[in-house]
Order: C-alpha cells, then structure tokens, then sequence
C-alpha cells in the first residue's frame, strides 16, 4: 500500500499476513506532529472492515500497545484494523509538561483543556474523536459503522468518555484496568486542577462515572466489557472500578466487570485477555448490522 | 511459588494463567551476575513439562523476546516452560567490550573465547548449555528428556551450534533468520577474531555450517525447522542461509527452510510464525517419547 497523502510513515512491517504501521501527520486539533500506529490485515486489501481504537495509558507512546500486547495475531485473524493514538502532543514546550510522569507529554488524559496554558495544545478529546477517527475513515479500507474503542488505564477512561460523549461515533466500548472515576482519582484531580481550574463541574465532563448517569445514547446490546487485575497496584487508590459499576446500576447501563484474580497492571494481563474483547467487539459489530 | 535459592526474582507477572519470571543468579561460569527470563505454564504446577530454550539476537537482553514475541500465550496452551537468557555478560568491563553494538555486551555470539582478554568472561556457550541448562533443569519443573532449543538471528545460530555440539541435551532445534555461516558472516569474523585470534579452525568449532557437515549425533525425526523473512536487510549479507541448506543436504541431515515473502528481521516476523515452532518442537518431544 502506499503512503496515504496527509500521512508520513516511519515504518511497517509485515505480521500475520497484514502490516504493522506507524505513521505520523500534522495535527491541526494538537497543534504538532502526532504519531499513531496502525495494523492493517490482508483482508483490508480487498474490503471495507471493522476498526478499533485503542487508547493507551500514562506514559506509553504509539509503541507500546503494538510491541507488547500481541494484538497483531488477533487483529488479522478477526479482519480488523486496529489503529492507536499517541497518549499526548509533544515537543510543544509547555512549562511542566514533562515534570510528573503522570501530568503532560505521555498523559494528556483524552480531554480538551480549557485552562489557556493548555487548550491550545491538550486537546486530545477532539484529536481522537475528530481528527484521528476522520484521517482513519479516510486514509484505511474502514466500514464506518464498524467502529469500536477501547483501551487501557487512562486510555481505558479515555475509551470509555469517547463513547459516552459520542455514542454515535462507536459501536462497542471495552477498557482494560481503566482509571474509573476520573474526577476523583489523584491523578485525575492534579491533571485535571491544571487542564480545567477549580470549577469541578468542567472536571465532571470528563468523568466516565459522571458521564454514565446521564448518558442518553443507545446501550449496547451486550453489557460494555471491562477486565481488571486484582493484583493491580494502582486498583485502590487510582482506578476505583466500584464507583463506575455503582453509577451503571443506577442508570441501567449493562457493564461486565470482571476481576482477574492475580493479574497486574502490565501489558501481560491486556494480552492475556485481548482476544476477549476482540469477541465481544465482533459481536456488536455483528449486531449492529 | 517462591524464589529457588540460587535465583533472585526480579519480577513477575500472571499471564495466560501462567507466569513470566525474570530472575537474575551470580554465575559462575562468565563471572557476573546474569538475567533471564522464564514463562512457567500453570500446567508446571503439576507435572515435569518440556523445556523451550530461546536465545535472542545481537543488542538483546532478557527482556525482548518477552516483551515482543508473544511467547506467553504459546507457552500456557502448549504446556511448555520456555527459558531465555541474556546475550552476554554485561559490567565485567573489558576494554572494547561496548564500542560497538555488533560486538561484547549484548553480542557474546553463545561461543566460549579462547583469547585471554576475553576467555573468562565471554563462555556464553558453557554457560548456555551447562550452567543455565542445569539451573533449569534444577529449580523448574522441567522434563528433561523433552528439551529444545531455538532462536533469532544470532541466537539462531546459537541455538543450531547449540543442537550440533550437544545433540544429547536437546530433542529439537529451529530457527528465525539464522547467521547461519558466523565464521565467514562480517559480524563473525569480526568478533571471531577478537575472541579466537587468527586460527579460522577455532572458528569453525562455532560455525553451524562447519559443524553439520561434522554431526554424528542422532538425527531429528522431523527436519529442523529454520524461517526466514524475504524482506530482512540483513539476508544477503550477514545470514548466508544458503551455506547451511547446502552443508545440511550434503550431510543428509533434514532442514526444512522456509522463505517468508515480505517478512522482514524484527519480532513481528518472530510472533507471526512462532507457533509453528512450537507445534515443530512439540511434535519432536512426542517422537522422542
């Protein structure tokens, strides 16, 4: 294939019959190069297919979700495009953007920052759910109703909002270990005190757990998936699951929460349970047809 | 389980039921400290079972093939402990031994030198097939009759020289994109110099070319299996594939070399074709039963 137009690759390379890509372009919504990886499988070639997006979490590039989750077997053998994001801008030189792992480049938390010193930038929100959903419909062989998202930690809040907030936009939602109840969680409070100020109301319209009990959208025809390690060293204090399964009770919204019994936080569990979510990704696309 | 004695665990993660150790031990056969990596398969709980050895390629550690293979998912469904160590020694501090990416840390070839600067130190191949054989052997639930070895690239040479020297210690052998003629491949005649002097006959004692054509041990019941991408940068002037298939044809012993179109030298040609590796070794552990 070659090099779609708006889109420069760095690299590619053949796996399970499809190819593994990395591409970067220009971003208006950012404000700076962004890149994304991209696994397009043979059956792209000939056909419109599914497409996941897969948010990553605090600290990972566009290379850590292709390197070690293993998601270059399942994505050919289900005939999907999976295509990832970068986590942040970078190179944007923003005083105490690189301070704190958990704050800035490599943990931009999907939102659009209001505060001056970060909107112009930290708009990963719209990034992934305008900008990079449009150049994937556009540039790959994807079947625009066959659209699903999901991801891990923060990547796994960042999932689930998108969806909450764009239900139109998505078929299917799943997350791995997600950071629940964002406006809460202290790393959610420290990110989001610098991206929105201390109007607390700008920080609830980020929060899946907010977001659920006045989501309005149409529910998914099986419970949302959601797999957390319960050996996980961020679970209590960082990720608080209960609360988002809490808030689904009460606002009728189908979730299928699942602790691992012994799994951590790594880039092990995802891949032991990747193909899972592949499945039930497969079945909303198969239901929403 | 808890740590055996002589290991120290650096860490560990559940997957696929099973778990990824990285433990380090004192060795005393290179004279430092040395990583590596284990996958323990639940199934190791209750039974001896078959020992995959992988060594990696030129500028690896412990942790590449762990991180990149996807050998975990493998590893728990075919039942198998699979064990790779580091490449080389690492801070022993030799003069020359981190000037160049091709040569000492991160590339020890698995060969024992015989020239005095580097003769303590760089014994990967006793180390391989004696110290870390035994140590596996010793504190894992290892069936020691069901053993096989493999690997990349250098590593893949490793593992044939490996089968060729020690055809009573190994069931099975193969191979992703062997250096299949070191002795005359510029990275081994590079480090072979340094490492043996000028005498090319103390080359070829590590030359797996050189050496089938010398093999009198048992021969494998399948043919050894040996993937190779078409695409890999390093084909024409650093693997030399064609020497091995020649030598092994000329000696009777089966090779069965594949040509991989459009795969290039990383681990997504590893994790595209590493379960035919698995189903090769384990047909072998059941012919040798």
């Amino acid at each position: 294939m070659s090099s779609p137009s708006e889109l420069t690759r760095e690299s590619g390379a053949k796996a399970f019959d499809g190819h593994q890509y990395v591409y970067n372009h220009e971003s208006s919504t950012v404000g700076c190069k962004m890149k994304f990886g991209v696994y397009v499988p043979a059956k792209a070639e000939k056909e419109r297919v599914p497409l996941l997006i897969f948010l990553s979490g605090l600290t990972c590039t566009e290379q850590n979700f292709i390197t070690k989750s293993g998601v270059q077997r399942l994505a050919s053998e289900y005939g999907f495009i999976v295509a990832n994001p970068d986590t942040s801008p970078r190179g944007c030189k923003i005083e105490g953007d690189s301070d704190n792992w958990a704050f800035g480049e490599g943990a931009g938390y999907y939102v659009d920052a209001t505060e001056s010193k970060w909107s112009k930038n930290y708009r990963m929100f719209s990034y992934v759910n305008d900008e990079f959903y449009g150049l994937l419909i556009k540039n790959f062989n994807v079947d625009p109703n066959r659209i699903g998202i999901f991801g891990h930690s923060m990547g796994g809040h960042g999932a689930l909002v998108s969806f909450f907030k764009r239900p139109a936009q998505y078929k299917s939602v799943s997350a791995f270990a997600p950071i629940c109840n964002m406006s809460t969680s202290e790393w959610g409070v420290d990110a989001y005190k610098k991206f929105f100020g201390q109007d607390e109301n700008l920080w609830k319209q980020y929060d899946a757990t907010e977001l659920v009990a006045s989501y309005h959208g149409p529910k998914p025809h099986a419970p949302i998936l959601i797999d957390q390690g319960s050996d996980d060293n961020f679970l209590a204090k960082y990720l608080l699951p209960k609360r988002l399964i809490n808030a689904c009770e009460k606002a009728s919204f189908p979730i299928y929460f699942r602790e691992q019994a012994g799994y951590d936080h790594s880039y092990y569990f995802i891949m032991t349970f990747l193909e899972d979510h592949f499945k039930y990704h497969k079945k909303e696309f198969e239901n929403s047809k």
